[in-house]
C-alpha cells in the first residue's frame, strides 16, 4: 500500500509549530499539519463567566471555524447564514473538552481562556492539527499570565499535555493522519485525542459505509496513540525554543 | 458496588417499546428505558434532498429534541432562543448516521424517511435510547412503505439493525446504562452504537474528570457489546409482535 | 345531522386527563380529547420576571408547541427554522392570559409558573385541549408550592376553575368540539374559554368562510358554555382523585 | 358616567380618511380614529404565492407594525431585535382575515395584495383602525387593478365591505372605541370586525381582569355593531369622493 | 440643461419641516424634500448605555429605516426577513455620527436621545433629508429636556447646528439635491454632511459609473456647501417659529 | 512632528504582497501594511446570481471579517452572535463596490467573483489594506479564468487597477495611513480609494471630533493620492513576478 505522499500507514505529514504569530493574543500559534493550517490563539481575560463567579476556579473554551475559502469549494460564512452549523459547534466543543482534561481549574484562579482556531487552509485532520494548536497556545498564554502573576506563585494550571490525531481505514487499511482525498474514501474515520502520557481524552469512532470490528477498532487505537505520542514530542521542541 | 436502583454493572435498565403509538406517523415508538422516555416517529416522503436528486437513492436524517421540562429543571425552548444549541445538533447528527449505518440507499429509492426523537423525560442516556428506539419506528417505517410500493417489490432497505448503550466509569467501576445520578459522577462516559453483529457503528468516549487508559477502555467497550446485543434482542421481540 | 364519529352536536369527545406523568414536573399532566393528545407540565420557580420584581406578586406564563409529527403531514421544527411562527405565538399568549384569569397574583406571592403545552398528537382543538389539560397541572403545582411553603399559609392563588373548547358551523349546524375533519369544513370556528362558574375569559370566533350573524354566534356560545361545563366536572373528578 | 374626551359611551372618536397618502402604492389611506394615525397602503403584484400557482385565485396579506415611538414610551424595533413579536403577528393575521373575508378570490385573479399598516401614532385602537383604513386601501388597489385590465372585465373581487372598532368594559359600563387610558383600564376588552351588511368576521373578546357573563357580553356586542355600521358610512363617504 | 422638474443645477426641491408631528416624541419633525417624507422622532431617557455610566457624558444615537412601500415596489420588511440589511446600517451610522458632531457629551449630561428617522415616501435623499430633519427633532428634545432640568441650567448640549445633501454628476453635469430618477443615472453620487458654519461633517462620494477626478469632486462640494447653507437657514426658520 | 515608527507623514507603512498563499482559491493574497495583516481569496464561480441570470454580464462582490483575536481585545464572532455588525457590512459593500469599479461585466461574462477578506492581524487600515490585497487577488483570479477560458478569448474583464489608503488628521497634521494608536487619536479621518490613473472611486472623510473645513480636505485628498500611487506600484510589481 503507497499513500498518495509516499507517506506510510503510520507516519505523519510534515508538522510546522510557528509560536507568536500574531502580536496581540496572549498566545498564538500558526500551526500546519501537511497543507492544513490552522491560527491557534489564546486570548486570557480576567474573570470567569456568571455561573462560576464565586468559585475560585478558572475556565477555558474554544471557538472552531474556518474561512470561506479554506476549502476547495468555497462555503458560505456562518455569520452570513446567521447560525453556527452542527460540524462547528461539535468541533468546539471537542476541542474545548480536550483542552480542559490538562487544565488544574483551582491553580487556574478565576481567569478565562478562551482558544479561537480558524482553519486558514484544510486538507483533512482539522479539528485535530486545531487540538495540537491550541496546546501550545495554551501553554504560552498561562506562561503569560503567570508572568503577569494572573496566576498565583507556585501554582500550575497545566497538569499535562494534549495532542490530536485523525486515523481511518481506507480499502481495508488502518491509516494515521489522513489527507482529504484518504478521509473522503475512508470506510471508518476516527479522531483520538490523548495526553502526553498515553492516556485517552477522546475518542470518536464513526463507520462512514461499514461498522467496523473490534479488532480494526484495537488497530486505529495503535495507530492513534503512537501519532499523538510524535506529536507530544513536536510540542515540547516547540515549547522549549525561545520566542 | 451497589447501583442505587440495585442493579449489577452490566445491568439494563427495564426497557418498553411500545409499537404504534402516534396515529400520524409512518412508524412510531413511545421507548422507555428506566425513566428516560422518548418518542421516535419516522416520517416518510417521496422524494430527496435537492442535493440527491436524480441518484435513485434515498435519505435518512433525523431530529433530536427535549421538552423543555423534560429534565429536573426546566430548559429554555431552543425555538424560543432562536437557535440549536451545539449539544442538539450534535445529538441529532449522532442518531442521523446511526441510523444510515444499516440503511441501503439504492433499496430505498427516492425517498425520504425523518426520524424525530423527542425527550418527553429525561434520566440519563437520553441519546443512546434515542437511537434504540428511532430504529424501530424506522423498520415500521419501512414495512409501510414497502406495503405502498415506494419501495420496489424485493428491495431491503435495512441491511441489519442498530442498537445504542451509554457506559461509564463511576468511582473506578465500569458500568453500563447509566441514570443521571451516576452520569453526573462519571469520570468517563462513552456512548456505543452497535449492529445486532455486534460491530461498532459509533465509539464515543469522553474523560470527564481523569483520562482513561486502554484497559478501562476495553473493559467499557466488553460492557457496551453486552448491553447492546440485549437491545438487539428487545427490538427484535418488539417487532415480532404483530401490531 | 350524524357526525363522522357518531355524536351528537352538542357531545365533547372522549377526555382522559393523566395526572403526574412526568416525574420532574412539579404539575405534570396528559390530557387527551379523542384523539389530540397534549402534554401540559408545570414548572415553579421562585422569583419572578424582572419588571414585577418588589411587587410582592406571582407570575403564570404559557409556551405551546407541537411535535413535528403531531401532524399528519410532518411540520419543521420551529426551533430548525429558527423563529416562533405567528400561530403558536398567538395561542401561547391565549394560553396564558387564559390561565391568568384564575390567578390571584397577591396569594401566589414572587413566585412564577410556567405551563408548557406541547402537543403529542393533534386532530382538532389542540389550544382548546391545552387550556383545559394546563389548568389540572397549575392546580397540582400550586398545591406543591403550598405543601413546599412557598405560598403562605392561608392563601389561595387559585380564584377558580378554568377550562376551553371549540365550537363551529360546519353545514350550516353549530357543533361542539370539533375533530380536525370537521375544523377543516367549518365555516365558522370559535374558540370558548369559561371559567367554571359558566363566564367567559376569552371568545374568539372567526368567519372562515361566510360572516355570521347573531343568531349563529348564539347558538355557538350555548354550546360552548355548555362543553365548558361538562370539562369543569371532568376536571374536578381528576383532581379529587388521590396522586 | 362621562368619558375623558366627553363622548357619550357608543360615540365613536372623529375619524378622517385621507386617501392617496402615498404616490408609490396602488392604494393608501391615512386614517386617524382620534389620535391614532395608520398608514395603510396597498401593493399589488402579478402573481400569487407558490403554494396557490395554477389555482385562478388571487391573495391577500396584510402586515402590521409600530413605528418606534409611535407610543408614549419608545420601544425597541423588531428588525433590530430580530424577530417580529406575538402580538405583531396576531395583529397581521387578524387584517389579513377580515379583508380576506370580503375577497372573492376567483374575481381577484392570480394577483396578491399586500397590505401595509404602519402605526404613525397610537392611542388605543391601532388593530380596528388598521382595518378600517385597509380597507378603503384595499378598494383604491382593487379599483386600480381593474382600470389596469389584472382583474377581466365585469369581475368584483370585493364582495362587500368591513370595518372593526374595539368595545370595552371600564368601572362596569361597556364604552366604544376606547382611547388608550381607558384601554388600559378596560375589565374587559373586545374587538370586533363587522361586514357593512351588519354580519361577524371577528369576535376577539378578552377578559383582562374579570371574567364577564353573557349579559355584558351582549351589551359589547350592540356597541360594536353600531360602531361598525357608523365606519362602515364613513368608508363609503371616503371612497364616493374623487381622489 | 434642463432638469425633470425644471430647476437649475444649484436648487434645491421644495423643502417642508412640520415640528411637533407626533404627540408622544419629545421632539418630531414630519420633514418632505420634493416627494422624500421622513418623520423624525426624538425620544429622550434618563441615563445612557452601559459602557458609559458615571462618565457624565450624554450619548445620541439613531435609527433609519424606510417603510416597506415607501418605493416604487414594495420591499420586505428587515423584521419580517430577521435581520437589518448593510445599507440601513450604514445610514443609521451615518445618521448618529452627523448628529453627535454638534453635541457637547458633558453638557447634554447622563442623558440619551434616540433619533427615529422613518421614510415614509422616498424620492431621492433619503439619508441627508433623515439628517437634515433630525437635526430639528433634536433640538425640540433638547429644548424639552432643558425645560424639564434633566440638563443642567446654563450648559448647551447644542455646539452647533448640521444639514445634509447629496449631490452628483448626472450626463456630465454636477447637480445639486437628485430626485430618484436623476440618481440611478448618476456617474457619481456623493452626500455631504454640513455643520452651519460651512465645515464638513461627512463627505461621502462614490463613483457609480466612471471614476472621478479633482476637478469634479470640487465642483461637487461647491453645490453641496451651498445646498447645506440653504438647508440651515430653512432650519433656523422652523425653529425660530413657535410650536 | 514625529511618528510613532519614524514615518514621515507622506509615508506609507512597510507592504509585503504575498501572492498564492491559499492552495485551493484561484487568487489569494497575505497582504500587510504594518501589522496590518489580511488574507484575501478570490473565488470563481461559473453562473451569477439569479437577478443577472441572462444579462452575459458578470458580478463582483466582497466579504470582509476580522478574526476574533485579530484586535488587541478579543472581539465576538459575528457568527456566534447570529448577526453581522454594521460596520462589517458597511466595509464588505466599500470593497465590493471599490473592485466593481475597474470591471466590464461584459468582458467577464456570468461568471461571479467573491472577494473574501480576512483580517488576521488588525493595526489600522484594515479597510483599506483589504482593497490593495484583495486588487491583486482579483487580478490572479481573472488570469485563472482566462486561462481556463471561463473569460472568452480577447476579453479584458479588468479596466484599470485600484488601491486604498486611509488618511487623518492627528494633532492638526495630516498623516498619510495610519496605524491603529493614530487612529484613535485622529479629528478626522478619511478612506480613499483610488484608481491607478489618480481619479476616485470613493472619498469617505468623517469628522471623528472637529467638524474639518476646506483646506484640510484638500490636504488629505493630496496625501491620499500620493499614497495610493505609491500602491499602485507595489500591486504591480507584485504582479509582474512570476508566481
Amino acid at each position: 500500500m503507497t499513500r498518495i505522499d509516499g507517506r506510510t500507514p503510520e507516519q505523519l505529514r510534515p508538522v510546522t509549530i510557528h509560536r507568536g504569530w500574531s502580536k496581540h493574543a496572549e498566545g498564538s500559534v500558526l500551526i500546519s499539519c501537511g497543507d492544513t493550517r490552522v491560527l491557534c490563539t489564546a486570548s486570557v481575560t480576567e474573570g470567569v463567566p456568571r455561573w462560576r463567579k464565586g468559585s475560585g476556579e478558572g475556565w477555558v473554551t474554544a471557538e472552531y471555524s474556518m474561512l470561506p475559502r479554506a476549502t476547495n469549494t468555497r462555503g458560505d460564512r456562518e455569520s452570513v447564514r446567521g447560525k453556527i452549523g452542527g460540524r462547528t459547534h461539535e468541533i468546539s466543543r471537542l476541542i474545548g473538552r480536550s483542552l480542559r482534561a490538562v487544565i488544574d481549574y483551582k491553580a487556574l484562579g478565576e481567569n478565562t481562556i478562551v482558544l479561537d482556531c480558524d482553519v486558514l487552509q484544510a486538507d483533512g485532520g482539522t479539528r485535530t492539527t486545531a487540538v495540537t494548536g491550541a496546546y501550545v497556545a495554551l501553554a504560552d498564554a498561562i506562561a503569560w499570565a503567570q508572568a503577569k502573576k494572573l496566576v498565583k506563585a507556585g501554582r500550575k494550571p497545566l497538569t499535562g499535555t494534549v495532542a490530536a490525531v485523525s486515523v481511518g481505514i481506507v480499502d481495508g487499511t488502518p491509516l494515521l493522519d489522513l489527507r482529504y482525498e484518504e478521509d473522503v474514501r475512508a470506510e471508518t474515520d476516527m479522531n483520538v485525542v490523548c495526553t502526553g502520557d498515553g492516556r485517552f481524552v477522546e475518542v470518536q469512532g464513526t463507520a462512514e459505509a461499514e461498522p467496523f470490528d473490534r479488532k480494526e477498532l484495537n488497530a486505529l487505537l495503535d495507530l492513534a496513540t503512537g501519532g499523538c505520542a510524535d506529536l507530544a514530542l513536536l510540542q515540547r521542541q516547540a515549547l522549549d525554543t525561545t520566542l
